[in-house]
């Protein structure tokens, strides 16, 4: 089902669309274009044959999910793609050729080096000139960032190392149905079984986040590295990371050791991360309060919490960063590029305004 | 009540204590000394007057708990405390003094200079002519060094940076009571409430572990810097560490980048890792393994994973070390203190060989 949005700019919107409606993130992009009044007049979902005519309740309407073909991107003025580099592949560029600007959530053209990769709190310049496809980062890497971005500004990031503790949510709805699963098992006394993961996931921790590659480190954690250099534009960026997915449904949380260019402030540092727009400053040890994924979940902001002088890195700070995987780490994001784009003025209008 | 172990050794072994014996790490203690046939002729478990009289089966018996006092350790040879550090700030001395040697699971003694601080397979010289009381380290600390110690034999520990994925046992039985029942009462749709932690620990994280200082770390990662450098024997070794709890029953994790003093080889690391007693080498990313708690739960081995050049260091490792928190984090440790201290000659007999 097509339906008006924002009733009132109804002759001044876009026909936007979503790819991948039927996984995690999908629907989220639909709450955050509803919630965030994104001028749109349209909004269609979209999935593979598989999910055709499935239907997501949502803002008090029920959505009807469309096969995604070459041809509905004629008829659509940006699509946000959340299903995967495969289908991103697929048809990106069928999309771009009948005029579609593509956000896309897959780690297809995030490398590219024509395609911006954007976080728009922190690289917002990159969509300009671009060529049809945005591409929007890694989660982790987003979410990392939020925290990284404030504190590079102020003191100039050298390099850093990273452990992070991922939500099942990142791996996508099959994984959040696994850890449900596998925990009402467990308090059932019944057998415990793996179907998505190939270890247990529930009250266990698996130090591994997608494929590895030949020198022992994953692409999770070469992304959160390469992506950082990129979105933050500092070449050549050196970084450790190591990507471990634990039992939480949909906060990711990242433990940071940077160092920097330039002497590190304490008072300076929480300023800068508390004065940064979509990060707030979550630091009150005598409170018992720092970053808890269970607090960042439905939350458009990121955290940043547990800040203190590096014990390792002269120039350094070690903090501790949590953001929503599925708002800031996929949808929210996503979204913030259309609402950039839309302030930019680079996205096509369907209807010109009155 | 007391019983006789090892009956054929009965006139040659030592009067065995466990103070705390109604904690989470008290049984395990009773268990590994069993299991481990500690020549013991008496093993008695001590508590508070709260708990004496309670009852603990183990082995097919049921032992009975009584009330710690200083009488009790003029008739112990040798005595195991985990109940905290002001429960042996209270009794060890007496102890002492009543001949029965101290091997103290607090935090009480690990940084008094005049009291070693032993992970057997690390020091076990250290125990040479102590004074009666041999501290076992922090948890976190024992098993991340289990990791690092043939990787610094090796190739020379410079300084490490570290986050941790603890247990909930780390924080003693009600903690284990608290993610029990909240991940039940969730299971039920009921509203999850917290007693003993100030957040939810079920599908959360609590990056605090133990009391915040004044510079923003907790006590519980300066313990992982100033007991990792005690056992190593490096002066004014630098680390950084970020102690995070995490919804896991029992066996901590620790993700580890470590720079050396000298060239690091991959291959090296390897074979020292799994040349190393009480570590394994779990890393065979192309078979899907790598350290995971529920792995090394109940397994006297530490595991270590995920090894690799580090991003970051020169001569730098990067690495997953996990191990169970309540046997090589405590019990397992205290139990190979005992046994290394009899193999010394540095117990007193109850009675004498025959």
């Amino acid at each position: 089902m097509r339906a008006a949005m924002n009733r009132n700019t109804e002759n001044s919107g876009y026909r936007a669309g979503i790819v991948g409606a039927t996984g995690a993130v999908g629907p989220e992009i639909l709450r955050l274009l509803i919630n965030r009044k994104f001028p749109a007049v349209d909004i269609r979902l979209l999935a593979s044959a598989r999910s055709a005519g499935k239907t997501i309740e949502m803002d008090g309407r029920r959505w009807t999910v469309e096969e995604t073909t070459e041809e509905v991107f004629k008829t659509l003025d940006v699509a946000i793609f959340s299903a995967g580099a495969e289908q991103s592949l697929a048809f990106a560029p069928a999309a771009v050729k009948h005029g579609c600007v593509v956000i896309d959530n897959s780690s297809a053209f995030r490398m590219n080096p024509h395609v911006p990769l954007v976080v728009p709190e922190i690289n917002p310049h990159a969509v300009d000139g671009h060529a049809g496809i945005i591409a929007n980062p890694n989660c982790t890497t987003a979410i990392a960032l939020m925290g990284l971005c404030p504190l590079h500004r102020e003191f100039g990031l050298k390099k850093f190392i990273a452990s992070t503790y991922q939500a099942v949510s990142g791996s996508g709805a099959e994984a959040i149905v696994e850890l449900d699963v596998q925990t009402r098992a467990w308090a059932r006394g019944e057998p415990v079984v793996s179907k998505f993961y190939p270890h247990q996931i529930a009250f266990n921790l698996l130090p591994r986040v997608d494929a590895f590659l030949e020198d022992g480190y994953t692409t999770e954690e070469m992304k959160m590295r390469d992506e950082g250099a990129k979105i933050l534009e500092i070449p050549g960026l050196r970084a450790t990371t190591t990507c471990v997915r634990v039992p939480v449904f949909r906060a990711h949380s990242v433990s940071i050791s940077a160092q920097f260019e330039r002497p590190v402030d304490l008072e300076r540092a929480r300023a800068a991360i508390a004065a940064f727009p979509g990060t707030e400053l979550d630091d009150d040890p005598a409170g018992n309060r720092y970053p808890m994924p269970l607090d960042y979940t439905a939350r458009e902001n990121c955290g940043v919490g547990r800040l203190r002088l590096d014990g390792v890195f002269e120039n350094g700070l070690a903090f501790w960063v949590v953001g929503d995987q599925l708002w800031k780490g996929a949808a929210l994001n996503a979204v913030q590029i259309a609402e950039l784009l839309d302030r930019r003025g680079s996205l096509r209008r369907a209807v010109q305004p009155v």
